[in-house]
């Protein structure tokens, strides 16, 4: 049995969580769960974070749509990192780019290499 | 200009680091940096992180050989984490294997789903 309180969880009580497409396997975004929102993810299907900045669980998408559904969860070598491998409906990120990681260093400078989907 | 500095580091001077084989795209491991580790992996083009157990630069497979050459560094939208696409030589895991992430939590059981290459 995988029980979430085998993680090892930072000062804080949370554990870093890379999200990737399952199909594409893009890096989507990089988030925060706590061992109540590992258990909520799995249960429900819906990847769920912790967000620092509201000190709040964050069933991604809720307000913005743009849900990941859980296809696998994955733990580390070390148990404190988890990847998600997800089925993202529209854009991962805020600025509504499918990736967060859309800002390159090339030649020491930043390059914007995603733009914001449009609608 | 890219500035390291510009980066958002947690209270310890750290950001998370998601490395990726810029071919297969798949998610080999996470690790940390610090602003100078950061510094260094552009300028090298080795990818250095900074060992949180040892407290210590750790140029990776420096001493394993299994050196990740960086092919790009992202920057995400929040600027507290990073993706580098790599082209890893052999297995980025100390357990030898390709990816750190070679467990699965499926039906609430963790399964092994990548073996340790041999050599």
């Amino acid at each position: 049995m995988f029980d979430p309180a085998s993680l090892k969880y930072d000062a804080n009580g949370l554990i870093p969580v890379v999200a990737q497409d399952h199909a594409s396997h893009e890096v989507l975004m990089v988030a925060w769960m706590n061992a109540e929102a590992v258990t909520q993810t799995l249960a429900s299907g819906r990847v769920t974070y912790w967000s620092r900045s509201r000190q709040a669980f964050w069933i991604k998408g809720e307000s913005s749509g743009h849900v990941q559904k859980l296809v696998e969860l994955r733990v580390d070598c070390d148990r404190d990192c988890l990847l998600v491998l997800v089925d993202q409906t529209g854009p991962a990120c805020h600025t509504n780019r499918r990736s967060c990681f859309y800002t390159a260093v090339r030649d020491g400078a930043e390059v914007v290499i995603m733009a914001p989907s449009e609608a």
